[in-house]
């Protein structure tokens, strides 16, 4: 076995990672877009809202009916009409009329102006007094104030959150087309694995990264599609790993990539079809014995077995190329939480470092505690809200700093 | 009609909220843990890991055979062996010996730390080179390290997320009881509304809120149940909420809450059985004209029909409410992002504004920049990261003070 073990800085796997292809769209409906990516722009077919609409219940009335109306010295309208919802109203207002109206209810020829129900009182059946005056366009949307006839009103490449499906709702748009979510293989490798179910003899530990990282991919807009256990054996894992290519979009494995006597993940990837290795060591800690390599247009990631690695590796590098390759432009903008640091942490130059931190909040001041504890345990991971990255030129970060939080 | 519009706080909103009752229990398998909510204690069965493990790759000695050891000066010891990983070692490591192990092996007899791998270096079969003096516990994790035999690793209403998952896994639980997810009805009211696959005439409006609602039920942790369109028509809208309440834990009205003519919603509430009207009027804005209303044990929503008032209701007392109902407690903890106002806001005293803003960054500062346009506005939303709350006491903010910034 050829020793590949390179280690490059973070900023350089990204540069690879931007040169996968993103999968296939699909046409999907209104009902299932939430948190699927846009494949297309989406551009306004008409005028939103369509006509003048009131934002308030009261009366429509040409604004200069109401001109120094005041408590003391009331306007005196005349009640033209009411105006039902969803109508269209029959008749105009002239200078001197006022038409009732509620929220949402359109407004009639000659109106340009709402004044709220508040500032009003019936004096007969025809009559209103007016006690305040108002400008023209006020409490009214006009015509097209919100979305104009033939502009892009959400971007190919943005996330559906429940604002953007209510627009497309609001535009009748029933068919989306989105990018399709990835499938990502998940294998887990190593002869002390066994499955969830059995009980481990010593030296044995149960297989927790298929749970782990499935749920990360889901959190990643990915569908995760677990292999198992493989034990470390090159033929099993060379024949899984072809299926998973087929299979999938990506191919997660974890376990294999280190050092150790048994790890046949470096010459499997080497030996797949139309394949190379891109990345084999990067400069994070933990994680450093990541892998990148490549089988025709499909990555393969070979990830460190333990967990709390692994999923550190995930959020670090993993989860930003299934984002890459799911068309997501990262809109909307969720830029991580900053936090100030409760004490010095030291962290070697040369390596990005990823420090679990738990967050409390003391005098409305949000406070980013590291956790203590090896990086091997799990309950580090499981005290932890989130993250902190400490970069690559930084040899440590003094208590009280201001850091950013990072979440997985 | 009888006018119950009287304006409460929002703190007193939440009390009345936490008077609600948690939804039933149930129990799921491993798989579909993700981001449920545990319904009861989890207690280590055993110790984790549950025997001595190394975290390196390279040698199991006693720590005292290193002690000394140093480029210029180095330990020559025995190869007492090879550990295959997932195995129980079959022999001891004495004084003057190593045994080769890989990262996650178990330790031998008589060991009680590991040197890496690459302080180290081979001489024949029989003998090793050591470089460097290590203490005892070095590259281990002891037995139990991570979570002691009889301690609550995780707590009844946590969220379970990734590496929650991941621990259920480590200990084989492959059955949870979690709290059910709430079903929460959503109706549509208002005469102006049409669905959306309907070309809405003049004065009509499609039913938008059926959709943003139910993708926000979603996010909160529910289940939503749409009940489609109701006209204004007080049987009609009786009818379905008595149907839905039958068929869900929280029934959610938009539209049909403010003062207008054709407005039945306050008025069907009342005659539901076992009713009560608990809250009519709450003093945020947008928002103001919400009813919390009970029937038997049970909450009714009424909430105002325009998109971006519903929207921001939902958010600041909705969504707090299906949490818990669900069982949340809110751990892990994720605090709002904190960002830089970009310029001034007014604010009236005496309600709680939301205001829309878009979060940018400049030189590592987080702003948080108002989005201007009428709140009727959906575009206002789309453009929107997240809202900032203007308290109560609170008569504006000034360009340059830290606000917090809320998700929808």
């Amino acid at each position: 076995m050829k020793d590949f073990f390179k280690v490059i800085d973070l900023d350089k796997v990204f540069e690879y990672i931007s040169l996968f292809e993103t999968v296939e769209t699909e046409e999907i409906s209104l009902k299932n877009t939430h948190w699927r990516i846009l494949a297309e722009n989406i551009i306004a077919d008409a005028d939103l809202p369509p006509f003048l609409r009131s934002t308030m219940d009261g009366y429509a009335v040409c604004a200069s009916s109401t001109f120094g109306a005041s408590e003391e010295n009331p306007a005196y309208l005349n009640v033209a009409g009411q105006i039902a919802m969803g109508e269209t109203p029959s008749f105009s207002v002239m200078q001197g009329e006022a038409a009732r109206i509620s929220t949402g209810g359109m407004l009639p020829n000659g109106a340009d102006s709402v004044v709220m129900i508040e500032h009003t009182e019936i004096l007969d059946e025809k009559t209103i007094e007016i006690y305040k005056s108002i400008a023209p366009g006020h409490n009214i949307i006009e015509k097209g104030e919100d979305f104009l006839k033939g502009n892009v009103m959400l971007a190919k490449g943005r996330r559906i959150r429940p604002q953007e499906t209510g627009l497309l709702a609001a535009f009748g748009i029933e068919k989306v087309k989105v990018y399709k979510k990835p499938v990502i293989s998940i294998i887990s490798t190593g002869d002390e694995v066994v499955p969830v179910s059995k009980i481990p003899r010593f030296g044995q530990i149960r297989d927790i990264n298929s749970y782990t990282l499935s749920d990360q991919v889901a959190e990643a807009g990915g569908i995760p599609l677990t292999f198992g256990i493989v034990k470390d054996n090159y033929n099993n894992l060379l024949d899984i790993c072809k299926k998973a290519l087929l299979e999938s979009d990506m191919v997660l494995i974890s376990g294999g990539s280190s050092v150790g006597a048994r790890d046949f993940t470096i010459e499997v990837l080497s030996n797949l079809p139309d394949s190379e290795i891109i990345v084999h060591g990067i400069s994070i800690s933990p994680g450093k014995p990541t892998i990148l390599a490549r089988s025709g247009k499909k990555a393969i990631w070979g990830i460190p077995g333990h967990v709390v690695s692994a999923m550190v590796v995930f959020t670090a590098v993993v989860k930003p190329f299934i984002e890459k390759i799911s068309g997501n432009n990262l809109q909307p903008n969720i830029p991580s939480i900053s936090a100030q640091l409760t004490r010095n942490i030291a962290s070697a130059q040369g390596r990005t470092d990823y420090i679990r931190v738990r967050l409390t909040e003391e005098e409305g001041i949000v406070l980013a505690e590291p956790v203590l504890g090896k990086s091997g345990l799990i309950n580090t991971m499981v005290k932890a809200d989130g993250f902190i990255k400490i970069g690559v030129n930084t040899e440590g970060l003094e208590k009280g700093s201001m850091v950013r939080v990072i979440f997985q």
